[in-house]
């Protein structure tokens, strides 16, 4: 076992789009665990739109991560030693874990999880945190019934993805929006969506509502919202009477400016319930989310797609690339 | 009994703010009821925000007022003449009676109403549609508890005015904005409300939410929401985490033009439930809202206030000068 390992650490806020050098990677020494603690190798991080959030001082839901601390975030890994009597060598365990190497930690808010069942990756994907933001959504807010539509945007994401194959299953129309023609043909050739929508072929609300129209002749009752900007101003000019939106992200403005929503009279007139949330207040749902999810990637009714960069130094610039868009699929950092 | 009645047609649709113009008085001869309908001579017109929506060709839920016909709104009335059993001679009805000194119908959609309990005016106001808006809000989309702080806007208007004493009741403290120093010391001062700001002192958002923080310290529950634009900007500006908006109206767009929505973000952050609704979706709630509201006007509990004008002609100045919140109180219009 090496002496030393790398971490990333937050160098600095910012202002706009995220770069590089808001980040630095440093070296320090493998600690030991102390009294009911655990030291754990990573083997996977998660990358995630919400950390962009906490990168600022107090926007955020989230906490803001300090300065010169290590980059908070999810990630999945294995037991090497363990002074915990919940634990033990060679257990696989998910949990906040950050940007880093190796990581000691007192194991509350671990699950340890079955290597065996699904990949180790799927646990920070259809098996984890955004596959039960996915199970949340479309089960306690969207609530859509057989034969109606529902529309979600970053539809070839962690969380779209599974939206849409959720709804597929529950007898839903399932509309995609995405960025590009490869995710949108994925979205509908490969994970089974109706019809997916390239938002950069449809240049502003208007032309994206349009393009809607055409593959929503009957309008669109369940909105899963990722992105917001144009994608939830289309979506609420194709709304039916009593349509619900269930509010996930606003990745349109994670480059730190705040999108308006113009559509707001849409809100009004089709008598639209709007939901904001955040899957960790609702620890109660895990359980059944994460049961359905394991059996359903398990046996491949749920299919999803990860963009994997290697080793800890690329974490900066696939999180950057992330908030562009330019992930396909769960964007995960592999630990060599 | 006269030959003649005046009535006020829709003469042009508006663009951007309504003018008199818009409008034209006409002479007609009063009709006879055929087999089945009654002849109702009507006392007070209701003028309701929700008619400018009306005036344009699409744009709102209710459909469309037809060019050259009368203009529709609710009234209260007296039945004068009647070939129908379920009304007779000097019945007092509330319903869509239509700008007009003389009205004939089937029945259908009229309510029989009783005029010792309280005054006529209030079944167009607390005890009729604003009232019933009200409850609706505030009871099932707002659920405000004991302690809870609750934020309405046209404090002082017929819906305001009764959402506020709604929630005084349920223990709430709640907080008004109106426009002008004379709405809001009534709203404090005689509806008992806790504070009310006079959204004119404060000329955008920024400056209104900063007012509302020195109000609401700790943050503001639920949101009754009448008006949009700034109001709505600086009431998400202050929510707290699982705050209820209750969508009612977005007079601030009434002139015409939508007012894009800026605090988006506080949806998603503060899990936020928005729900726009309408009053006449949900019928089954008219009864037992009308019995607690009518129990209530009757015996002092909540208060009111009214704007009258006086004639038939007066009704499109009247009209106008609710959309830039001339009334104060509920706008009506009386004939004589």
């Amino acid at each position: 076992m090496p002496k030393t390992y790398q971490r990333i650490v937050l160098a600095s806020r910012p202002s706009g789009w995220v770069t590089e050098e808001n980040f630095r990677l440093e070296q320090a020494a493998i600690p030991e665990p102390g009294p009911g603690e655990l030291l754990i190798r990573v083997r996977y991080l998660s990358l995630d739109p919400y950390m962009r959030g906490r990168m600022e001082e107090t926007k955020s839901y989230a906490e803001a991560q300090p300065l010169d601390a290590t980059m908070q975030g999810g990630g999945v890994g294995v037991v090497e030693a363990s002074d915990n009597k919940n634990f033990a060598p060679g257990d696989v365990v998910v949990g906040t874990l950050g940007w880093q190497e190796y990581c000691v930690t007192d194991g509350k808010d671990l699950v340890k999880v079955d290597p065996n069942l699904v990949p180790l990756s799927t646990y920070l994907g259809p098996v984890g945190m955004p596959g039960v933001t996915a199970w949340y959504g479309v089960n306690e807010i969207c609530r859509p019934e057989e034969g109606e539509t529902l529309l979600v945007s970053a539809a070839s994401g962690a969380v779209g993805s599974v939206v849409g194959q959720l709804a597929k299953a529950r007898g839903c129309r399932v509309i995609g929006i995405a960025g590009g023609p490869a995710k949108c043909s994925y979205v509908v050739d490969e994970l089974g969506f109706n019809a997916c929508l390239d938002h950069r072929q449809h240049g502003d609300t208007r032309a994206l509502a349009q393009a809607l129209a055409k593959v929503a002749a009957d309008g669109v009752d369940c909105v899963f919202e990722n992105v917001g900007g144009k994608c939830l101003d289309a979506a609420l000019a194709r709304v039916n009477p009593f349509a619900r939106v269930a509010l996930c992200g606003l990745i349109a403005g994670y480059n730190g400016e705040d999108i308006a929503l113009q559509n707001v009279r849409a809100l009004l007139v089709m008598r639209v319930k709007l939901q904001g949330f955040i899957v960790s207040d609702r620890m109660d749902l895990w359980p059944p989310a994460l049961a359905e999810l394991g059996k359903a990637v398990a046996t491949g009714t749920i299919k999803y797609r990860e963009t994997i960069a290697e080793g800890l130094e690329a974490a900066p610039g696939a999180f950057i690339g992330l908030l562009k868009g330019e992930n396909f699929g769960k964007q995960l950092v592999k630990l060599s």
